[in-house]
């Protein structure tokens, strides 16, 4: 029955399709194994979010992107 | 006052935005009916999720809707 | 399939269990009658917050309350 | 170590890239300022919002802005 | 850098400190894992919410679990 | 009409009802100063999570803490 949200950064670093396959899998079954959630109810959701609008440490990831930090 | 987030899957399932203005109504009334909340404060977001980024089951509603499942 | 967040005020002016059970069945039909979602998997999950953590208008509800408006 | 999430609406409303960056060093900058938090691990992430999607008064942005309301 | 936040069901349900750590260490893992995140940035943040304010299938867990379904 | 939520530490981390009220006012000010939003329907809501349910690099802020560190 849990819920779950993963935002990350989108545009030129969103995951393909397979790789959030491989998301929602790896979360439900974390669920299962360590809460004994069950799977058919659980919930994943995730959101990709452009780098404009993503901040860290006081700036955008674009601009901290620039300066090529990870 | 209350503050209302509704997730639902998008692109080729997203609402009208006739149905997004009765879900926007349905939801401040029923506020409004049960709480006796301020419609004029009661604020509405409606998010439109992508198949592949919408999971259940442990798998994403790409892949469920392939199977021809609901 | 849809995941529904309701956030309200909690404290002295928390929602009853049955007013709770109301908002969660209300929403559920809400989405099955204009989307014909599924209520099977329709999630609804209610956050209650506290006075002082809830801000509109610049100040606290607390504040505002105190000033008996509403 | 705090997590901001703004929401705000979209389309011919939307933010510029600078007015974002302004918003997130802001935010990050209050939190250091009020409650001694780091900046390095404050994540700012901002949602932009299609004004069909928002819903305030019982009707969407769209509706509102179109009878020249603000 | 990315943010996940974990809603499941708290008070007789809820998960203990180390049942906590281990779902914190697995999402944390599987972003390095699949994405390459950076588990230094990483933040994930777990919401235990009150039996009658989960709501699904148009009733509170509560009512669910007083029928024994799970 | 922006909607903003922070998300914090609380327990012995816990902001004071000032603090809040500070956090309110200033993101408040912040999106009308730089969006020209308008501060009556500006919605700010604030989550004190238990150290335990924060996880940052991949262990909670009670581990963290107990090393020292910030």
């Amino acid at each position: 029955m849990p819920y779950v949200n993963i935002k990350l950064t989108g545009g030129g670093e969103a995951p393909s399709a397979a790789q959030k396959a491989e998301l929602i899998r790896g979360v439900t079954e974390l669920l299962a194994r360590v809460l004994n959630k069950n799977p058919a109810t659980t919930v994943v959701v995730i959101d990709e979010v452009a780098m404009d609008n993503w901040g860290i440490g006081g700036e955008s990831v674009t601009v901290r992107r620039s300066r090529k930090e990870k």
